[in-house]
């Protein structure tokens, strides 16, 4: 029996800096480096949502791209691209967005939410050298 | 102990149509949207293959590239590439050829016909955006 | 003085065959190779639109990329995209449908059609390691 | 004779938004769509800067890339890397920060800068898919 | 639960040989092919290091990348960057310096001296088309 | 009227050597950095070769690729993939076979070497981030 996957790769654009207000500016900068810079910057993001499931005989498909992009668009695209992570995603507020809690939101905005199919696998891209991963642990 | 794994990404370009003669146009064009156009049209496709085993210490190997590149083309490339996947390929006939479908035919091609390694996963890329992934299921 | 160039790429993807029916299918073969197979191919293309002009000093813009963007799907990516270069597009019609020809295609069909900037490069890329380029010849 | 080129490509990301305060939030909208939403966004950008010059026959080089490097980093990316380019570097100020604009901001900060070599091209890229050149008019 | 991992890639370029003097011409020849020409090539490789570990809610980092930089930067892009693989290595000294010995050198670096997280991934990348990865093998 | 252009892109991988004999080691090192280390390193390098001419309205071709692949196969790809350009090229012997010297040889290789159509431009890319460009010089 084979497991059969599909990846979905999005692209989005958004801006972001990481400060805590609770640390002075010397130890922000020590942390963060210049990603703590007062004006903040951005990235070109890429998205890869991976899901499992059977293969329907009559279609050839785990599920109709057109619906999983449907999902994506709602649920992550139009929430993130040419938005501010810091200010625009109520779930990430007082959060620092590293492209590890915006994988863990995307996660959480995805898991369970793709009819007939299995999340596997979410990963995002901050630039072609950093990306960070989100999937189930195992035993979970 | 650790698990190593060699992977060889090949290139081929093919032509196909989702089209279900058993469905009016409309249904067809509702599901699978521009794919179902009449004349069909096509990909620039990869293809990955992702061997598993013991690394040969007189040769630095797990397998020997130009022995896998000689089995993937016999049994893959030589029957798709610059090929029409709906008409040319007798084990896709009557199947939608998607990409799920094609990482699965590349599977059973490859599956036990590469000797002293062990195939772990097949990648089929149908475009940058666009991927499925073949592996054996856990506990298969 | 600097010259202002912007340029925005887009893709597509269609199917096509090299095929002279008054040639024999000897001949098809010797020239055009596996591009001749019978059922026809296809290629994720990618196309690069280059235009020249001053930049507007109230928007930074040589030509809003919104504009540029409906004039290309209009004129090239609508009428390619999904379909089979050598069956759908009148201007093909008994044509030979290699990159040079495309890349000729996209050149009559943009050449004075984006108001306010001129058209100075038309680049049609069949995959990565082939592409054709169209621009006004010196002198003309 | 030959010409002979030589190109770098850097690496950047920094942050903008598309906003004239002397227009109507509609009219923004209208002109610059989602650049211009309230908190802004950013890009991973690359920039491409081609020099000419005669080849050193004791060194083989046009320039020494360490010195090219050197210079690069301190007029352009030092300036602009994790930076937001509305309000972070002066000679932007007022401006609208597309693409033309910071290919000629570049452009400027480098044309004559380079000791030895000419500056021919300047290529500022703000995703795959968009990218502005400069380059000396004819004539000028 | 989610399993978070983060993957930084780092390049490097490298020159090598596949020879064993214990065998004749004939044989390197027939076995290795141009990798066995007898004055070396060498490669741009890429190495990507994926590790596992619990989010700091308070600087959302499995870890920081600046702390993981220095420690893969001196563990091995230092030792491998610029050198001969068959040279320059101590640890590699009568090996065939193939992609999957290569990988298998780096994870031996890394496992274990990432502080606070856990390497689940070494990918070294020979080429686009070539790769080899190590991981901890199940149930070691 | 308009000028076409075709490019093809081709991959080698070689060895090199940035020295001097007649410097100093300190001198080699100040000049050429980690290009100078004692035993070599060496590159995965792209050459695109783009030609120029008319399209035969009998094939749509400028040139036959499988004619173009053929020449540049022999003049330039057998002689450098997976070969020591310090050592294995007599073109290069005593020069440093940085990638300006690289493509100024190619050129020189394939200039007047395309029948019925006219070498415009080659470039030799010896790193994702560095490349060299040779074409005629104007009036020459």
């Amino acid at each position: 029996m084979e497991l059969v996957e599909v990846t979905r790769k999005l692209h989005f654009c958004a801006g972001h800096r990481y400060w805590r207000s609770d640390w002075s500016a010397e130890k922000n900068k020590a942390v963060f480096g210049a990603c703590a810079n007062e004006n903040g910057h951005g990235h070109n993001y890429t998205l890869e949502v991976t899901v499992a499931g059977e293969v329907d005989p009559g279609t050839g498909m785990v599920i109709n791209l057109s619906e999983l992009d449907r999902i994506v668009a709602r649920k992550v695209i139009e929430r993130v691209d040419h938005r501010n992570l810091n200010t625009d995603i109520p779930e990430l507020t007082g959060k620092i967005p590293t492209t590890e809690v915006l994988a863990g939101f995307v996660w959480q905005q995805l898991d369970g939410a793709v009819p007939g199919a299995t999340l596997t696998r979410v990963r995002v891209c901050e630039s072609d050298d950093l990306w960070a991963e989100c999937s189930r642990a195992a035993g979970s």
